[in-house]
């Protein structure tokens, strides 16, 4: 197994929790020798965003992706179409930073909506859509699946199965690059019995697009924001990062946490130089 | 689909936060004209339980479950065998109440591990261990795959197709009327993209043993002990309802309800009415 020395790691810059302008957090995660950034939309979009990523260049990181996609599922076909035209945006700009991969949280059941699979099917609709953008643009789509307490508010899409299940379908053929993969945290696939088999799969069909590391703490405080750091939990982060890189994982290894709890109280500096630490010692 | 008549629904007394002795919350579920009851060990264990067997019994009530099992994972060989022992006592309780089923809802990780793989070992070494006692008593053993949310604390077993593959590992050749079953609870499983299938499954190995009702509401303040009454969260409980009763089950239909929050703070005739009302205009 690779030794994950800091250039083959990634900051997702919501494990800082917003507290820098973009500017400052790059040259905060370049100082610390990381290989790669992950920005929120948030942080990029009504600034000039060539000019960050001509930032992001000059301080020698790599973009591992993109976050996130406008939740697509939706009551009415106004709301939907406006859902698509939000990520067709959020696309461009994927592009211009030049990103390995947009990041695509997909939603979970409109207001009012008990129909699961009528969400489901307005992601495999909007995701078919995408990827034509995606592919025009040179940017992949990364499908993540969230862990399913998520499902009713965040994502319908849920197992690592149906994840690939469905960019088989959206993208058949077993292209040798495909446009349409996944990003897989392990957050919300540790728990998964099926997890290994499921992997091996993705990687075989070179659609693993994204690896994020943090850690499930126990007892967990708050399901959305008490993740915790790489080694504080009861993940067995090496194990997964195994699976993954047998499978044929290469790219660099993120970390995200989001965790209003404890670390997005602390300054960035610190938080950064424990991410350092762990991902030597705990991933 | 059937029409939800009180006699075809039973409480799990968990739903009345053990607010009253078991013998009065015996007498006040008979007098809704329910059908069933669940009782759970901490109302049963330290008293005569053939006593309490019968008072059920001259109430006209069946027991649809007997909750729950001490969970199984251990760090030692001698914790282990403690665990199971716990077990054998319940089982034969479970037998003197008359229980269709034994609810096994089998624990998550040991104090310290990360390896879920060896918890699950441990679950199957037990499972098969108790099922020798639960036949030579006449009860069925009704694995519950919970949430994934609680796969740490709680549960290492989640998706329904683990805990019916595990069923037909112990219990293989498909017996008509099998020892080993499952026991299916909304909370856990709606958000499944493959609950349909497995259902379908279930009900052909005729290990469909239970069935409970509740809601996730949205939000959710706590994951473990704010669950929706009927109607007021976002399950489609009436389709989950209909596809368990399509593949065959035509037993009663368990109210579970864990609401530090809301119910287990109102009278129980309270909450047994609206349970009752819920029953048939929101399942």
């Amino acid at each position: 197994m690779r030794v994950l020395r800091p250039e083959l790691c990634a900051i997702n810059t919501a494990t800082l929790g917003f507290q820098t302008p973009i500017e400052e957090t790059i040259e905060a995660v370049a100082r610390q020798g990381f290989g790669g950034i992950a920005p929120w939309r948030r942080e990029v979009e009504g600034k000039a965003t060539a000019a960050i990523a001509r930032r992001i260049r000059e301080a020698g990181l790599a973009v591992t992706g993109y976050c996130r996609s406008t939740f697509i599922p939706a009551s009415t076909k106004s709301d939907f179409a406006d859902n698509i035209d939000s990520n067709r945006r959020a696309l461009r700009d994927a592009a211009t930073l030049g990103a390995k991969s947009f990041v695509m949280v997909v939603g979970g059941l409109p207001t009012g909506s008990k129909d699961l699979g009528a969400a489901r099917a307005q992601v495999a609709d909007a995701t078919a859509l995408l990827l034509e953008d995606a592919r025009r643009l040179g940017v992949r789509l990364a499908l993540e699946p969230l862990h399913p307490v998520y499902a009713a508010e965040r994502s319908c899409l849920t197992l690592l199965s149906e994840a690939l299940a469905l960019a088989d379908r959206l993208e058949p053929g077993q292209p040798a690059a495909p446009s349409l993969g996944i990003c897989l945290d392990v957050y919300h696939v540790w728990w998964d019995p099926c997890l290994d088999r499921d992997i091996a799969r993705g990687g075989r069909s070179n659609r693993i697009f994204g690896f994020h590391v943090c850690d499930w703490l126990v007892p967990t405080a708050d399901v959305l924001n008490d993740r915790g750091m790489m080694g504080d939990g009861v993940i067995d982060i090496a194990a997964i990062r195994h699976s993954v890189e047998a499978a044929g994982y290469s790219d660099l290894v993120e970390v995200e946490i989001f965790s209003s709890t404890n670390w997005w109280k602390r300054p960035i500096t610190e938080t950064l130089r424990v991410c350092k630490e762990r991902f030597a010692s705990a991933c």
